[in-house]
């Protein structure tokens, strides 16, 4: 039997804490090569290259401190050297960076490979939104199953409970990456609809910027539940718009319902926002001040959906997502959030 | 026409804080008689009784301390002196003397009356569990509605933005309720399931105990959205198993997704349960401890459910609702939740 190889495209710090995993886990069960490539974007720390430090200390300095990695993870600054044995490439790398990594990974792969995003987000065009599922398939053609779930990185790095949502389109898949990814405090449901766990990982950022508005404005807590309440529905609706083959039971799942309260309690974007009502300061600057070279992505996927929206004449239909849309964009005012959407 | 008449039957923090509510909403549609008779257990404060002193400070300074109530709301030492004239009947007392205080209605209101229950909490006996509404409909032989919500009382009273759901058997009754319970910060979605609303509200209290083990143990905002996400299937599947007409929709309303996040985020269940993990007291001490009076209703909701669940085989079949259970009242550690869940 030929072994399933594993390449890792990216090496923040949600790819981090997926390394901790996948490392593990090859070791478990004969199927996959003990080898694991980690695609690591070169930088340099006080003068010596990242990938160097990962290989050395088996530890990601910079975007996970703290947290080991188990010898096979191999960082690797080359991403065509880091793909070109995988018959498994996980990407989780931040979505604007997609298209290009995928345009040079073009031909370059193994013609029997397969994929799995841990991608939150999505490109826009002329005709709707773009999952970053059906940009890895089309341009490189080949399956693509998605994961997304309540996954605060640094919780699950240093082992506490999570649970994890896989959406697949060939069960077989579905179950070889559930037996990657599960380990006993992270548990994994698959489903068989990989744009809808996908999208949910995208839109529920933008539920987490309404979260974080109540929580500077103090509303307290029946109001942020109110608005995590709507931004689901929101979420469910836009995306069983804009998709056939959505499953309700997807919103069951940890990509859904379980995603949008950690990400509303606990992730940056609820932070950011938070800090945008206490000090005014424009996203941007807060993004810098806080976020260290992490992206907000709740503000852009607000962006990229009003593009659509407005696109299609849907503003009105979606009033949670649009108001965070001209709160961030628009100047209107964060004080204006409850009544927009009642 | 004939005006409606409302009576609350209680009058504690929730009781109160919506008297304010409807002390204001009946002055607002014709509908209403403007009168609003608050049915208040006797209690001496300071050796003043507090009927007398809710009718001039127009205020529960027992139990909504603080909040002004309309002055339309007359506070009624006496049951059945409330509910003579009533044609629609609030009922919002613990659920433990439903039962009394419905014996002590029969034949004493109006035959054409109604009543909306804001219990929370179900009776138990041989053939399963016995919701407030089946027993208020079956003694007094009236029609009953429910309300249940994302519904802290004191954020309510303090004009935050909330949400809630009435569930109606009805339609014009549960639209004549929306006039009476909603505001411009409380906002009532109206479904036709008086059970599915009711029961949701019974259960989070035993996920939000759940949810308070999480925090006391320091699990993370993963592992206690995955408690919420696991708590709210088991709520679904435990009201469809025992009823039949139960909706879908019932669990993306307030009652269902919300009230499970505000109660596991900001209630009393989840504070006085994370005091557990910490302090090791027993549930009866710490209630006593800090719920000053009220009642913990979540630990005797687990201990009613595991009635029907043991008697039923079911237990397995409800992880959480057992575990729960099994800590509060069988020593079970409660470093065992996690993995008696999964």
């Amino acid at each position: 039997m030929k072994l399933e190889k594993v390449a890792l495209v990216g090496s923040g710090n949600w790819g981090s804490a997926i390394a901790k995993i996948i490392g593990n886990n090859v070791q478990l069960y004969p199927e996959f090569d003990n080898e694991v490539k980690m695609w690591v974007y070169e930088e340099f720390i006080n003068g010596q290259k990242l990938t160097d430090i990962i290989n050395e200390k088996n530890e990601n300095v910079k975007y996970l401190p703290g947290i080991k990695l188990s010898s096979n993870i191999k960082a690797v600054p080359d991403l065509l050297e880091t793909v070109r044995d995988a018959t498994i490439l996980v990407f989780v790398i931040p979505h604007q960076f997609v298209k290009g990594v995928c345009n040079q990974l073009k031909g370059q792969i193994l013609p029997h490979a397969k994929a799995i995003s841990l991608i939150k987000g999505f490109d826009v065009n002329e005709t709707g939104i773009c999952p970053m599922t059906e940009v890895i398939a089309k341009t490189l053609n080949i399956n693509v199953s998605s994961l997304s779930g309540a996954n605060i990185a640094n919780e699950i790095a240093e082992e506490n409970f999570s649970e994890t949502t896989i959406g697949y389109r060939v069960r077989e898949e579905g179950e070889l990456y559930k037996r990657l990814f599960e380990t006993p405090y992270f548990r994994v449901g698959i489903i068989d609809d990989v744009i809808g766990v996908e999208l949910c990982g995208a839109l529920k950022n933008v539920v987490a910027i309404a979260a974080g508005i109540i929580d500077g404005l103090r509303l307290g807590d029946n109001a942020k539940a109110a608005i995590i309440r709507i931004g689901l529905l929101e979420m469910k609706k836009f995306v069983q718009t804009f998709y056939r083959g959505i499953k309700e039971e997807t919103f069951f799942e940890s990509c859904g319902i379980a995603d949008v309260i950690t990400t509303s309690y606990g992730g940056r974007n609820r932070r950011v926002a938070e800090a945008f009502v206490i000090t005014r300061k424009p996203f941007e600057h807060l993004e810098k001040e806080l976020l260290a070279g992490q992206k907000l992505q709740g503000t852009l996927t607000a962006q990229e959906i009003n593009h659509v929206l407005r696109r299609k004449g849907l503003e009105n239909e979606y009033k949670l997502f649009t108001t965070v849309y001209r709160i961030a964009y628009q100047g209107l005012p964060p004080e204006r959030l409850v009544k927009e959407i009642i």
